[in-house]
């Protein structure tokens, strides 16, 4: 099966620069090449990283891009070489690529792929060029997804099938926050059963780091947030606490004294470094384990006492819940399908294409956790 | 059996203020109360631990005391309720007690034992008082152990009989430096067959994390130190590179080139949190793993990008080598007696109580491992 050998013009939302609006465009999205796959992108959710991106914060952002990569669609035709999709396959596109082939994927020890790393950084295709342009002038990839046009080009190792049941616009969630939280827990700081474990801050990722927890046989889970309206999130999730840090004196006494000593395990979701230090604080001598999920804005440093640690503390941290997307996203898929996982949940609100700029708003609203946009409907 | 109800008298080597060399006094050492036992210490070594308290630094440090913490005797008296050792058997003293009870010894995670901490941390025996004094006048404990005394009170849990064939002038280094950084290696890092490790620091500590590395089957062992004397020792302990990282530009791009993309382990047994953050920085994306077993000095923090964790670093730590001393220590032991387990190769100088000032002076000096102090020979 070779590519259509087609210029497909589609609606995609660009972001021209850095705190502007997104603006919707045609956009002249190339076929495929070899190792190459066009989707037609069905749904998209809206991530805080795609915000953090726009917003110019991130060092490495660069513009004019395509954002977007949280994303599941339809395979519309595949370059030379593809083998593991065909035209028509169902996929969820994946930030954390899996080529099965590299030191990380063989290592066993992570689920950070090297292949084509240096020039996803880049905002490129792996042969260091562009599918997307406008009358031209090409525009940037974002994360090796670009969810946030109605057709995007991916490596074949940056998507997986699924199966064909699914509901692209819940599934597509698994592109990144849910998977990251819930592997943060099960995979990354492998929660064991009847322990306690705190989440700091309750948005998607928190909540899917407290639905991992549950699946580990935690017993007690604190969920943290400065924003008291997500605590109803949270106690749906599995909380068996909630805890508003700006009406205690001292979080980590608090949290100290209501666990006798610490938590054994604690999520940071925040990205805020203060917050991690006192996360780790709040850890349990001898065994506490900090995970780290959050992307700390550039430059900040997370800065303890080496004592934290020596006393038996752990620092770790977790990208893409240490989940290998390929090999296992269709598993999550399945355990969906047959209620054995939450993902509807997450889901508070939703636009099309055309209004996706409101979906970026929604997530400074206390009560959204993830809004999820309708690609084929600009 | 019970205590023998006497004072003895003895020769010690007392702290009276931060940065005087050690005094040579008559002690007199009061008997053992209930769960104590008084120690006629026949070896002890010196570590850094202990320059570091007499030098002032330790903000936790107090006078007058009777520093020592790698000590080994034989057990003179014992106080009621005491039930694992009797007069006469062999001991080797344990700074991290180990008491079976308590919520740490119970976890099946840490050997950090809660039972004394407080009191230890005070330089008190557990009921709050010393056992030691000069004239009436009271000295301190040190780290629950005092070996720099011919006769010194430890509680019951601080403290492993083994056997009577080992030469307790070796086994004493079981107490602290050995055990610390062998530990780290196979007990607290759990460094796995094949992988490479770098160890930063030489001395006693390195050494034996080295010979740890080497009993887990690790395959590549970086020794960095800033004194090259140090080169002969750490290739007899089966380093298989030495590197000088004052005679190279960058050692973090040094190490990560000669290692394909970094360590699998590294162990800071300096207690510089500069050189720390260059171990982490040199540890493999994915599953490098720093083990912090050096003290830092007080208020001295690690300060890192958690982009180094998220992508799948980690920061753990160790004391005493996440060894139970009473469990463990007597297998050490065994292990030692029949040639399985180095310990006379740490050995480089010997002092006895009177010159115990010069084994003070030793460790400044590139060929010195370990001092040892013969107890009996004042």
């Amino acid at each position: 099966m070779s590519s259509e050998e087609k210029t497909i013009t589609c609606k995609a939302a660009v972001a021209w620069k850095a705190g502007e609006p997104l603006s919707i465009e045609n956009v002249q999205v190339a076929p495929p090449k070899s190792h190459e796959v066009r989707v037609q992108v069905d749904w998209s959710a809206v991530c805080h990283t795609d915000a953090y991106t726009l917003s110019g914060v991130d060092p490495e952002g660069a513009f004019p891009i395509i954002l977007g990569h949280e994303g599941a669609g339809v395979v519309e035709s595949i370059g030379e070489d593809v083998t593991n999709v065909r035209p028509g396959d169902h996929v969820i596109l994946l930030y954390t690529p899996e080529c099965k082939e590299c030191k990380f994927c063989r290592s066993g020890k992570t689920n950070l792929c090297s292949k084509i790393r240096e020039t996803q950084g880049r905002g490129l295709m792996p042969d260091g060029t562009s599918r997307f342009s406008i009358d031209g002038k090409p525009l940037l990839h974002y994360m090796g997804c670009s969810s946030f046009s109605q057709y995007t080009v991916v490596a074949d190792i940056s998507l997986v099938a699924i199966s064909h049941s699914a509901p692209l616009r819940s599934v597509c969630l698994l592109g990144c926050g849910i998977t990251t939280g819930f592997g943060a827990a099960t995979h990354s700081a492998k929660v064991d059963a009847g322990s306690t474990v705190a989440v700091i801050g309750a948005g998607c990722v928190g909540l899917a780091a407290m639905q991992g927890a549950i699946a580990s046989g935690a017993s007690r889970i604190i969920a943290i947030d400065i924003n008291s309206e997500k605590e109803a999130f949270a106690k749906k999730f599995g909380a068996t606490d909630f805890i508003n840090p700006t009406k205690v004196d001292d979080i980590v006494q608090h949290i100290t004294d209501m666990t006798d000593g610490g938590v054994d395990y604690a999520f940071d979701c925040t990205g805020n470094v203060n917050v991690m230090l006192q996360a780790l604080q709040f850890c349990h001598k001898g065994w506490g384990k900090l995970c780290v999920i959050g992307v700390a804005a550039g430059g900040k440093t997370l800065a303890f006492r080496p004592f934290l640690v020596v006393t038996g503390r752990q620092v770790l941290g977790s990208a893409f819940g240490g989940v290998k997307g390929r090999t296992e996203l269709p598993n999550f898929v399945d355990d969906y399908l047959q209620g054995r996982f939450k993902v509807d949940e997450y889901i508070t609100h939703s636009e099309n294409l055309h209004t996706i700029n409101n979906a970026l708003d929604h997530m400074h609203e206390g009560k959204c956790i993830r809004c999820v946009v309708d690609m084929s409907n600009p």
